[in-house]
């Protein structure tokens, strides 16, 4: 398997993703590229965090997976590789790969100046560090050559929803193409936290009882998305544009108990 | 031949191509994946329907076709294999392959659940259904272990351009990404109803009454285009921003034979 | 090796890219296609221009570069190979290969139609002709047999930065996806302009009195970028947005030898 996929901030428009994948040709004559997405946010490096768990686990193991949002590239963060799941991971240590491994990856640094390009610029690891570095991953280079194994990567904080009484709080962590807001709580930690409990889930002034299963049962819907989280969509339109909901607006699911009972 | 194509309207800024991609590649490891384009406008399935005939001839004979816009994913539409032309397209029952095959294409619905993955969600069948069916199809699997054979697939109405006394009148389905104008009268249309008879064409308020061979003839131009469809065109610029065109504006082709006699 | 690049300004909205790759595969089954960009801006040689020679060298030698962007289709100018550097460079002859091969390049025109499509449309030479002849070249075609060795391919004008007196004025020639504003004044112009001299740098009513390594560095930044070009940052923004600088827009370089003397 030689199978290297690929997620940047870099848009479409530039050729910095053209230039990795000729620097990893020029290394792997054999690998498979797979472009994930150029579209990341500009710089956002949690959105990018919560789409990699969402794609890795469709692809063969063995796979490389080069994820480049490198917000403070040229400053002393660390380029690292994160092992987990027989998958690998390249990236920079910004907690990119937070919600990868769950406590079990191996993370390695990345020093070894043999499997960089001979030139670093302060300005584009993804070309002369990380390319490369999949590269040889993806031809069966050892990574514990690569530099020391760490246990302190970085880790983003406020990743998981806040609990306090019969309110669990979360966030909208990205808007996928039509415009459906994603949140940052799983289908898991719902179930979790309501059990067989009547709830609301609220987000932008509406009010959801219960889940769908597709988009095209209501005009509005709150449904567990193919992510795995939940999300909510507007039929045949934009949930974003038409309630004006941000990133990071707060998903609310309150435990309804007492309802019945108050009148 | 191991070529799989893709188009969709999932845009590139989700995981989701890349997704289908992953679980593609899981199957058959030496599939040749070509992205056609993720930019269909959301949900149009008719745009999308006009698309396919346009690129798919390109390709190899035994090149599998992966289509999915799929507004109604999640409800009862069938998921369908249609083979033409030596040629296979993967997608959903909706009309997307109503110009497939001229009524000579074989359609089979996908019901064995032994080519898809283990377990389906009710939104992302792209993932789940139809590129693990093309994935096995890209290996040389039988369409007609895939399910039944059917003779009824959706048909889009619409397609054609009406004809009436001395007018036809067409619509324009898409617009490129230039702003050109491309509507749903072929070449083949236009020379059998206009024969050697003077002729206008209107559109958006202007008149036009003969083809150029490329856009750069002509501030405001009509020709026939790379897709073998009337189209217009702005020099330098886009036509639909100049004037304004939506899509599903009508084109009027007029014969003008007693034109001369009448003044 | 068979590696095909590909730059074009056809966007990813259209199937155009993927027919061209059709046509690829269906001559070379075994070609590795690469997509640098199809984001040109619309019909901007210029642009292009110098966008080719900042990817072509991280590609291993042998690779073609199929490079569309050819606001003239249809018009008398010449379809064009250029061999420099031992790579391949397909595409019109209208200055979109200026910066290749500093006077040391091979340039041929295309005229053998066995290595071109049956039908030539007017409107896409990309498909009819350049993508067939990058797919033949990457079979190892020898670039003579396509026509004519040529001495007199177009050059655009106003490539390079102007100097007179202490001043060197450049222009921005392009915008990255981040709102960097990209000039066509390198390094080495800089290098060999101010040598150890101080100097100022200006563009959109900003100073710069110094170079910095990195975006993160200060809020406006000024610094070699990695495409060895001067360019202009906002950290955490975009320069073009935040300024209102546009292409085309001037940066002078001012020598300031005398500044100390003066007040």
């Amino acid at each position: 398997m030689h199978i290297i996929t690929i997620l940047t901030d870099f848009g479409l428009k530039d050729p910095y993703a053209g230039v990795m994948k000729g620097v990893i040709l020029s290394i792997n004559p054999e690998a498979r590229i797979v472009d994930v997405t150029h579209e990341i946010e500009p710089q956002d490096v949690r959105e990018a965090c919560f789409l990699v768990p969402e794609y890795y686990p469709y692809f063969p193991r063995g796979t490389v997976h080069l994820c480049v949002v490198d917000p403070t590239v040229g400053s002393r963060r660390r380029p690292l590789v994160v092992v987990a799941d027989n998958h690998f991971f390249v990236g920079p240590d910004n907690g990119l790969f937070s919600l990868i491994g769950d406590g079990r990856a191996e993370a390695y640094t990345i020093e070894n100046r043999d499997y960089m390009l001979p030139a670093i610029s302060p300005t584009f690891h993804g070309r002369d560090i990380f390319a490369p570095v999949a590269a040889h991953l993806s031809c069966g280079l050892d990574p514990s050559l690569l530099g020391r194994r760490i246990e302190d990567p970085v880790r983003l904080t406020d990743l998981f929803p806040r609990k306090g009484g019969d309110d669990m709080v979360g966030s909208v962590v990205r808007f996928d193409r039509f415009g459906n807001a994603i949140s940052n709580i799983s289908a898991k930690d719902l179930r979790a936290f309501t059990g067989s409990i009547p709830y609301l889930i609220e987000l932008a002034g509406l009010s959801f009882t219960s889940l769908v299963d597709s988009y095209c049962e209501a005009d509005f819907t709150c449904l567990i998305g193919s992510s795995g989280y939940l999300e909510f969509g507007y039929f045949k339109g934009s949930f974003a544009a038409k309630t004006g909901t941000k990133k990071g607006g707060e998903v609310v699911v309150r435990r309804c108990e007492a309802m019945g009972n108050e009148g």
